[in-house]
C-alpha cells in the first residue's frame, strides 16, 4: 500500500511568544517538525506533503532541509484542522493510497505506532489515534463500541456520560486519501469558532456506513507543545528516553541526567560519557572512547580508544582515529587528527590534517584566516610542535620534524627537520627589580596626591 | 500612609555552620537579606530600619550596599522576635504611619503581598500573615473567626482542637508603628525561653479593644532558611520560578534546569540560552542574542544578534555591541566590542576598546597589567589582530590596521599599518631527527640502568 | 572477636552490556567492588577473601589495589553464592572467628549495619541482614519468630502468606567461620537452575539446632546494581547523601545537584562551591576556600583563602597554597603554587614550583615535554612571568625576576634580573591597507569564474 503522510505546520504557536513559528522550534537540536517527519519515515511514504501557514517561507525551507522531496502547501488562511488537511488535496490529487494525517508540534509519535495505523486500516475505512489520557481534562473524547469508533465528541459538547470516558483524541487519523478528501469536503463550520474540524470525518464516514477504528498508543507518544514550559518538558521528555535507551545499549553515563543528547547522537557500547557533555547534531562515538566532563561536541566523529576534554570542543568536520587525546580547552573545526595524535592543551586546530603518532604542544594555533581566505594546514606522522607554534597556513609540515617553542611558522618545514623563529632570549641583571621599585614609588606617589 | 519596614536580620544561623550571618547567605547571588529588602521596596518606604545583632558591621554594610539609606539598629542580646522589633523604636520615634515587620532569613514574601497586607490595614488595626500549611508541624496556629483574628498560639501551648488548625503564622506582621511599639512594651517574658515573643501583640491588641485580621499567602513565600540544606532548597525554588517566568516572555532554554540565574538578570524575547550556563549579577542580554552552553557571565550586557560561548566568560564591565561573537575559551573583562567585532578563541580582553567590525585573532592577550598598575587598549574599526598577538598595554591599533601572528606589540600602530613583531624562521634540516634519536637512545640507557 | 570478610564479585553482570566486569563499574570514582571493601574495614577485618570469576585478573587488581593483603580465591564455574562462599574456605581453613558475606555489586551497606551484625553474633549463630521492602516482588522472605528467623523462602517457594512478609533477605550474613563452610557444605542444589544457594544455610542451621537472627537496615543500604540504569541510580544516590551529609557540616553549595563528589572528597566548613564543579579522586578542599562554577578537580589539595575557576581544571598533583588564584582556561598539573600566586588565564603549569606572591600572566606555558622526557621548571617568589612566556623546562627564575611578553625563556634567569626574547616590532605603513585590498581583489575575482 502506496503512503502520503500530510503534516500540519500551519500554526504561529502565539503562546511560544516568539517570532519564529512554533513548529520550528527545537527538540534536541532539531526542529519539531522534522521529529514528526521522521516518526513518518518509517512508513516510507511515496509521498509526503507539509501544510505551512505561518512564514511559511521558513517552514518550507525547513522541511525541504530534512526531505528535499517533500512538497509543501499553503493553507493562507487557518480555519481548522480539517480546512488544513484539505489544502494538501491538489498535491494528491492523483494520489492512490492511503493518507495519514501528522502534527508538526507533536514530535513524539512512535514509528511502531504509525505501523499499527498502517495496519489496521485492513480492517476500517478511517483510522484514528487514541490514548488513555491519565487527564482527559479538555481532550475530544472516543466513542468506541467494541472495537468501532462511533464517533468523537469535543469536551465542551460532551454529555457528562461521555466526559467520563478516559480514551482521547490524538488528532492523528489514516484513511484512503480519496476517501479522505471526500469526506473532509463534507464538513461544516457550524461551531463557536466557526472553523472546520477534522474529528467531524468520523461522524459523516459512519453516516456513509463507512467504519471507524481506534489504535491505541501511549500517552507521551501525544504530547503536544504550545508554549515554551511544554517545549522545555518536551525537550527533557526526549533527553531521558534517549539517555535510557543508550544506558541499555551499554553506553556509560556517569550522571545521565547531566548529557545533553542530539536527535542523531549514535554511541558505541563501553563508550563512556562523563557528567556535563554536550551532543550537538551529526555527532558518532565509537565503541571504548571517552569523552569527559564539560565537553562540547557538534557533527564529529571520535573513534575507538580516543579521550576527549575535559573542557573540549570538537565543531563539525573534526575527526578524531582511534586513541588520539584532544585535551583541555583545546577547540578542533574542519581537522582530521591521525592515529595516536595528541593535542592536550589551549590550542586551536582548524582546517587541519595532523599525521598519526604527532604531538601537538600546548598553546598552538592553526592561523587558518587571513581576513578573507581560510586556509589549509598540514602536518605529518610522528612530528613534534612544540608549544604555542602559530602555524601560518597555508603550510605543511614534514613526517618527524619539529618546531621550536613560541615560533611562527610561515614557510613549509621538511621531514625531519626542526624549525626555529624565535629571538634569542636577553637577560637584563636587576632590571626587575629597578623596574618594580619605580612602579611601586609611582603609586605611591599617585596615593599620596 | 507612610510606611516603615522593620526587618529583624540579628540571628546567627547557628545551624548553618558557618562563620557568616545567617542573612548574608546567598539565593541567586543576593544575600537573603537583599530579597526581604526588595521585597519591601514595592511598599516604597518612607523609611527602612534593619535589626543587626550577630556580626552587626557586616549585616550594615550589606544592607546600606543595597539601599545606602536603610538605618541599622543594633540588638545587643537576643531575647526573642519582640525584643528585636523594640530596638527600632527610636528611629521610629517621630515617624507617622505604618510599620512592617519582614525577616532577613524570608527572601520570598511577594509584592503581592506586602500590597494586601498595606491595604488590609483599613480594616484591622494590626494584619499578620498566614497561610494553609500542607504539614503545620510545630508552626504557631491563627486562631480566627470569620476574618477575625483571635490569638496567635504556639504550638507547645496549643490545644488538640488548635492544633487540628492548618492556618499558621508567617511572623509578618503589620501595624500603625506608635500602636506596635506600644503593643510591644506590653509583651512578657514569662515562658519556658525567657523570650519575647512579637505574636504575643494579638491578644495584647484585642484585650485593648483593637482589631486584628489576618491576609493570607502561599506557603512558598514563607520559606524561611535555617541549615544549608534549607539553603539550597531555597536557592532551587528560586531558579524554578525565575526559569518559568522568563520562559513565559519568550526566553528560549534548551533545558532550563542547568542555566543557573540572578536575582536581577535581564533576558530578552527569543534570546536563546543554551544548556549549562551561569549569571552572575548584573547582566542584561537583549532579545536574539544567543549564550551558548558553558558560559559564565557577570555584570556585563550582550546585544541583539550577539553569540558567546560556548565557554565564553564575560566578566563585569563587557559590553558587546549587536552581532559580535565571543567563542571558545574567551574571556572579556571590563571591554567593549564593537559591532560585529569577533573573538573566537583562546583570548583575554581586559580593559579594552575594540572598534567595529574587528577580528581578534585566537590566542590574543591584552597585556592590561604591569605588576603594579593596569592599563587600556584600543583598536579601532575593522582591525585584524592576528593570532598570538600580545598588546603591551597602554597601546592604540589604527582602524584597518593589522599585526602578524605571534608579535609583541608595545607601541601604536598607524591607522591601514601593519606591525610585525617576530623573528625570522629558521630551518635546520635533518636535526629533529637527530635530536629525537639522542633522546630515545638516552632514554634506552637509563632503562637498562 | 576475629573478622574475616568474604566478598561475592563472580559475575558477570550481562545485564551491564559491558567487556568491563560488573562488580568494577564505577560509583563516585571508585569501583564498586571498592565501596563493598570499604564498608567492611568498619570491622577492621583480619582477613578479607574476594571470590573472583569473571575477569578475575582485572577484579584481583583491583580488589588488590584498594587492598595489598586482600587474598583473591577464584570461583571456576558460577553454580550459586553458596558454591561461591565455598570458594573461600581454603583461604580460611585456620581462621578463628567470624567470617562475614558482602557482595562486590552491593556498594551502600553502612559501616553501622556492619558493626551491628558483628554485636548480633552473641545472640544467634547465624545472622542474617534484613530490610523492609517497600515493593518486596520477588525478593526471598524472611521468616521470623519474635526475634528468631526461621527460614529463608524464595519468591517463587513462597505461600501466599509468606509472600504478604515485607521482611526481605539482603544475602548479607554473618556466622562462626568454621560453622558457616560447615552448613554450606550441607547446601544442595536441588532446585531448577541447579544452582547452592546461599540462604539455605538458615535452614539447616535451624535443623542443627543453631539459632538464627535478623539485623535491619534501610532498603537503600541494600540497593544491587544490575543495569546501568542501576549504576547510574546507584550513582545519584551516592551523590544525594554525600551533598547533604557535607551541607551539614557547612559546605556552601549553590547548587549542590550540579556538583559530582568522589567516594574520598574532603571539603572544610564555610568552603564554597560554585554549580557544576567535578571532583575526581584525591581531593581536599581547606575551610573557606573557594571553587568556582564549571571547574574540574583531581588528586588536587586546595588550600584556605584559594580561589579556583570558572573553568579551572587541578590535575593530580597539584597543591594551591593560601590565598592563590588559578582563573579561566587553567590547567594545573604536579605544580606547587605558593602563598598568593596567581595564574588567572589561559595557562598551563605543568611539573612546576611557583614561589609565593608570584603573578603568572595569561598564556603562559611549561614546556615541559620534550617529546620522550618531563621536566621541571621552578619559578621564585613575587616573580612576574609576562603574558604569552614559555618556560621551555627545565629551567628556573630567580625571585622577583621578570620576563618580557611573549618571551621563549630557555635558559635561567637571576633573581631581580628581566629576561626578553622577543624580536623589535616593526610597523610598514599602509600596508595592512593594501593586503586587505588585494585580497578583496582576488575574492572578487574568484566569484566572477
Amino acid at each position: 500500500m502506496s503512503i502520503a503522510l500530510i503534516i500540519l505546520a500551519a500554526g504561529k504557536g502565539t503562546r511560544m511568544e516568539s517570532d519564529l513559528p512554533k513548529v520550528l522550534h527545537r527538540i534536541a537540536h532539531a526542529p519539531m517538525l522534522w521529529h514528526a517527519m521522521r516518526a513518518g519515515q518509517a512508513l516510507e511514504p511515496a509521498r509526503v506533503v507539509v501544510v505551512a501557514g505561518h512564514e511559511a517561507e521558513m517552514v518550507t525551507a525547513s522541511a525541504q532541509d530534512y526531505d528535499p522531496e517533500a512538497r509543501v502547501v499553503l493553507q493562507g488562511e487557518q480555519l481548522g484542522t480539517a480546512h488544513a488537511v484539505a489544502q494538501a488535496a491538489p498535491e494528491l490529487a492523483e494520489f492512490d493510497g492511503d493518507a495519514i494525517v501528522l502534527y508538526g508540534d507533536t514530535p513524539f509519535i512512535s514509528q511502531d505506532t504509525l505501523e499499527a495505523m498502517a495496519r489496521a486500516r485492513a480492517s476500517h475505512d478511517v483510522v484514528v489515534l487514541g490514548f488513555e489520557a491519565a487527564d482527559p481534562g479538555r481532550y475530544g473524547r472516543l466513542v468506541t463500541e467494541g472495537d468501532a469508533l462511533l464517533r468523537i465528541v469535543e469536551f465542551k459538547d460532551a454529555t457528562d456520560e461521555e466526559r467520563a470516558i478516559t480514551l482521547c483524541n490524538s488528532g492523528v487519523v489514516a484513511a484512503d486519501a480519496r476517501t479522505l478528501f471526500s469526506l473532509i469536503e463534507a464538513v461544516g463550520n457550524d461551531n463557536a469558532a466557526g472553523e472546520y474540524y477534522l474529528p467531524d470525518i468520523v461522524a459523516i464516514a459512519r453516516e456513509r456506513g463507512l467504519s471507524a477504528g481506534v489504535v491505541h498508543c501511549a500517552e507521551a507518544e501525544t504530547l503536544g507543545v504550545n508554549s515554551r514550559a511544554e517545549l522545555a518538558g518536551a525537550e527533557a521528555s526526549f533527553q531521558r528516553s534517549a539517555r535510557a535507551r543508550m544506558m541499555e545499549d551499554g553506553v556509560t553515563f556517569h550522571a545521565p541526567e547531566t548529557v545533553y543528547l542530539a536527535w542523531d547522537t549514535v554511541i558505541g557500547r563501553d563508550a563512556e560519557v562523563e557528567p556535563n557533555v554536550i551532543f550537538g547534531s551529526g555527532v558518532t562515538i565509537e565503541s571504548g572512547a571517552r569523552i569527559r566532563a564539560f565537553s562540547h561536541l557538534e557533527g564529529c566523529h571520535v573513534s575507538r580508544g580516543a579521550i576527549v576534554g575535559p573542557f573540549a570542543r570538537l565543531r563539525p568536520g573534526a575527526e578524531l582515529a582511534e586513541d588520539t587525546h584532544v585535551g583541555n580547552f583545546v577547540e578542533i573545526k574542519n581537522a582530521y587528527l591521525g592515529e595516536g595524535a595528541k593535542a592536550n592543551h589551549l590550542t586551536y586546530l582548524g582546517d587541519a590534517d595532523i599525521g598519526e603518532g604527532t604531538n601537538i604542544g600546548a598553546g598552538t594555533i592553526t592561523c587558518n584566516y587571513d581576513g578573507v581566505f581560510k586556509h589549509r594546514t598540514t602536518i605529518g606522522k610522528n612530528a613534534f610542535i612544540g608549544s604555542d607554534t602559530m602555524l601560518v597556513a597555508p603550510v605543511t609540515i614534514g613526517d618527524g620534524a619539529m618546531t621550536g617553542s613560541g615560533s611562527v611558522i610561515t614557510s613549509d618545514v621538511a621531514p625531519g627537520a626542526l624549525a626555529l623563529g624565535r629571538a634569542k632570549q636577553v637577560d637584563k641583571p636587576g632590571f626587575a627589580t629597578k623596574l618594580f621599585e619605580m612602579l611601586r614609588a609611582k603609586k605611591a606617589t599617585q596615593k599620596k596626591d
